[in-house]
């Protein structure tokens, strides 16, 4: 059963994380490229939310520009736990009537279908109040309880409150609630602080609708490693790992030979095609689209850039954004391209830099080919034509154009057009001095001694 | 008691290996570099085997490629199951008399002994029909048992069909199989398919042979990875884990120090010496032989490569086939090597490509030195002396020769031999415009704005 | 209670090491760039020890080139068993009154904590004269056993020798021993060799202690993995896969970012400061110091270098000895830097060598760019101008020097001085042969026919 109603997420951000030591927000440590945030976020959007509230506090202004339009901050200064920070979402939220699910920030990879299950389970037939997403780790560790009889909840207990009985629950509060609105704000006034932190925790939202007479349930995943929080760089390394692990299967199942898969690290938007091999240790940064056959050889590294079918690259290649590489291109070691695109088997085997470049088809461009592009102002283009050929130590100073079947000589440094079918040479004269070097060698050795 | 029979082998490889999504038949997918069934053929050959046989189905013509004269190939289409597929190489075996392996393409890692052990337990005195390999995984999953007391088997049953006694088995079928091939067609020929699939199976020879009251045995392999079938990339990546694991222990008990095992990838006929240190993440492609003393720093690619007793190499070395690095010659980081020869205590240490050259003993060839070696249609040689010294920043334009002790100056694109200590300067007149760098400055910051 | 008696160690390092399969001394294998033996000394160091003495055997001439000053060397030879090793080091404690410490140098990370553990002991109420470190390993496997009364020795047993009560105790011997010195000399002439191998072993000296009556005691570690020996180059990659693992979680816990931090490899040096990223695959020798706010891409190699705050590096950056970045300098790929500065905001983005460069603050130096340092007999330094543009494939041919704000094209060749805003060109003229190439590639297409 799948609900129509409105929905809103509410994401709590406003922790300081001070185990990451880092001047850099916790929750937009990137995982895979991307804030882990923005994972949260993206998994939230294909609920279709009416609202994305992001609840912040320290660093607020990172947040904001993280997120830009695509959610509203509300901001808690000074920070009195959880219940109060939901509070503050509550401006805006001022006339939406649905259903609230309340996220974390540094809980970013709960799937969309587990907010989904929470979601339903607030329609189902009993019509809880409150749906809590419960697991149940390895080792329950400090987590708090979520006491219950079937999925209908009887207490939420805090584990040093909570008898032996009770931590003897194995079902654990991720402290993940889906709770309509109606029904949260009310709640919400009603929480106290008497305790020892003098804070206002979320989980006594479900005592006080319990105390009610009101049903909540527990909706418990079956992947306790999708509520995991990221509190430190360790958890943030695994958060990681465990993001990469998945892909890699993906990437395998889907017809990928991964040959050494835990030495491959995707990004979040990396699209791989089939009968693609990747050899040992090649990193992905966001922006790359793999066709069908190609082959990624070792220690390459690759961002922003498009690789038709039949393509090869590497050793140690070196695609930034704006690389495209078209049907069988072919770059090889040592080779950086960056905003250029190789035309139809264009090859760039050896030690070369090309950046704002046009490389016709079947073109050949010579080992120790620099583009020289950037005049220390400004980024000029190089158009080579097809077929040309450029010969090896070669610069190109752009803005130029090589014509179609055009050579350029070995050693040149090319500042004017070269026309199609035309041989470029600037090379100056071959100076001789026979003997020349055995005298300095002479003088040479008898200097050192 | 090693039996002198003849042996012929039948590797059954014709099943469409959906689960892989490729267009590279399964058993020809590479591990360590070499496909699949060559690792298989290859331990079968310590057999000698008088015939080996390919039963082919699908993606023939690749396997034909592949194998070339070193088996037959019997054709299955279409294809009716197991024992079917053993049936088509009734042909291949006419005249054959002897012990039959049979064996599966997607199997490659059964070790010659344990083919060894199942010819030798086929010759032992109570003469069995067919010796079955049974092996015991730490899960029993689906896998068909075999039933035994002692080593002689009372059933082969599938998982299906067994009974919860039949099913507390640990003992599994591999598949694998040795019969007598007098015996063998004559059995097949009875081997019904009144199953659900309609379909021919091969353990159906020993239930059939046993209820004509033959003896069947089996013989157990005390390592279940051996018989582990190939059947998607995530497969293939465990068996080249598994593969690459035991071979980094072989290096390191032969007395290499691999700083990173882990990240070491071997290929299947890489040679190490004593005393050789191999940094993190080395990747060896086929065709390397490494002598005694030797360093390769991390970040290295090595294929088709020899190198001499104190050699070192990389950071970021590329020895590409044909790569011949003599007594203590060096390469360094960003260089790549291809057909060529360094001579004893040669040295190319920076960002250098040598293709189709011969480095004299004791040269150095400078930072930034290319030779030009392809001219878009031929390649060409170049030769240079003992001693000589290339300055940086050079193309050595093949065909060329330096002599021995010769200079060439930094920056030189030399395109004519140079004589036994001779300087060779190729480079254009020093062009001073003072004043015009800060005049542009000035234009280039007002055009920028 | 920490002790204030005089402290000396004894180092044992007398064993052949024969599983290694080396030529060098066993206990100078390195982990993470420091060979095992000068980490224990450097642990032992902080007991602030009157006197170090190493027990060698073969290896010696190795031995003592490593040590230098830092320790005596005692000579055992022939070896005939630990307690004899022990009374080699006599006549280097001549005259010296206190606490002797007896290490063992293939068990090279024993912690200071343990040490002072053992001394401390010593010095208890109860007065032993001998204390022992043991440990209780998950598999107890063949190593001698400690019984013991609470941590009062009962005996000290082989486990060749030990009944099934006695193998059935879990505290294993370490060897590691603390004995007043006014003991130990006198403990180890009673030990005889009456025994299969006819060695002299050093737990004997703990048996004719207790028969004397006296007391010894054990102090058990809580780390097993502490005392592990390090016997092969599988239990060498073994301990340099524990100490990485260590250190990546503690650069973690201090607010580094590894994205990956299984293949990030520590020097035993390193030094990293807080949001400091280290992208997958770096790899850092001796000598590394890392300020805040600096981000290492994949792929780079880093030793004897110092980056400050805001530096960027790679990927596939290279920085050897000497390299000093200073803030916000940055180095691309496929660039080596030694022996040399890049002033604040200075930039090496791609194909770069600099060695024995000064490079001014905010100067660019071109893609492809040479410092041509070394003339086969001596290096020459190159200092290159704060805002000085160095344009690609460049080769500066030291010693040089290029002005501030000076410009060199594309493609030079520079010998000569540069002064402050000036441009610099060496560069032929342009040779232009129209139609030459398309009648070249008609005679070669005929030729390859």
């Amino acid at each position: 059963m799948t609900q129509t109603t409105p929905v809103a997420t509410i994401v709590l951000a406003a922790g300081k994380g001070t185990r990451m030591k880092s001047d850099l927000h916790k929750v937009l440590h990137p995982i895979a490229g991307r804030p882990m945030l923005m994972h949260l976020l993206a998994s939230a959007q294909t609920l279709a939310p009416a609202r994305q509230v992001v609840v912040a506090g320290h660093g607020r202004d990172q947040l904001e520009k993280a997120l830009g339009a695509s959610a509203t901050i509300a901001v808690q200064d000074p920070q009195h736990g959880t219940a109060h920070a939901v509070q503050q979402a509550e401006a805006a939220l001022a006339g939406f009537d649905g259903d609230v699910l309340i996220l974390y920030g540094d809980v970013p990879f709960v799937r969309a279908a587990t907010m989904q299950a929470m979601l339903d389970r607030l329609h189902e037939a009993d019509n809880p109040t409150a749906v809590v997403l419960g697991f149940a780790p390895a080792d329950t560790l400090q987590y708090g309880r979520v006491i219950a009889d079937g999925d209908r909840i009887v207490k939420m207990v805090e584990h040093k409150d909570a008898t032996a009985d009770e931590r003897a629950c194995t079902v654990c509060n991720s402290g993940l609630m889906a709770v309509r609105s109606a029904d949260l704000f009310g709640l919400l006034a009603r929480v106290g602080n008497d305790n020892a932190a003098g804070e206002y925790y979320l989980p006594d939202v479900v005592n006080i609708a319990i105390a009610d007479g009101r049903t909540c349930a527990v909706v418990v995943t079956d992947d306790a490693d999708e509520v995991a929080g990221i509190n430190s760089r360790a958890e943030l390394a695994q958060a990681e790992a465990r993001w990469q692990h998945r892909r890699r299967q993906t990437a395998m199942a889907d017809g990928a030979t991964l040959i050494a898969p835990e030495t491959v690290w995707f990004a979040w938007d990396t699209q791989l095609g089939r009968d693609v091999t990747v050899e040992p240790n090649v990193v992905f940064g966001p922006g790359v689209t793999v066709a069908d056959n190609v082959t990624i050889h070792a220690f390459s590294h690759l961002e922003g850039a498009t690789l038709a079918s039949g393509v090869q690259i590497g050793p140690y290649a070196r695609l930034r954004p704006g690389a495209v590489l078209e049907e069988k291109a072919k770059v090889g070691n040592f080779v950086e391209i960056k905003n250029s695109t190789l035309h139809k088997g264009a090859k760039a085997n050896h030690l070369t830099y090309l950046g704002d470049a046009d490389v016709g088809a079947g073109a050949n461009i010579g080992a120790g080919t620099i583009t020289c592009n950037y005049d220390g102002y400004f980024k000029h283009k190089t158009i080579i034509g097809e077929r040309a050929f450029i010969g090896s130590n070669s610069a190109l100073i752009a803005p130029v154009k090589i014509g179609a079947d055009a050579i350029v000589a070995a050693g040149s440094a090319v500042s004017r057009d070269v026309g199609d079918g035309e041989l470029r040479m600037v090379r100056a004269e071959q100076l001789m001095k026979p003997g020349w070097a055995d005298r300095f060698h002479d003088a040479m050795k008898k200097k050192k001694g």
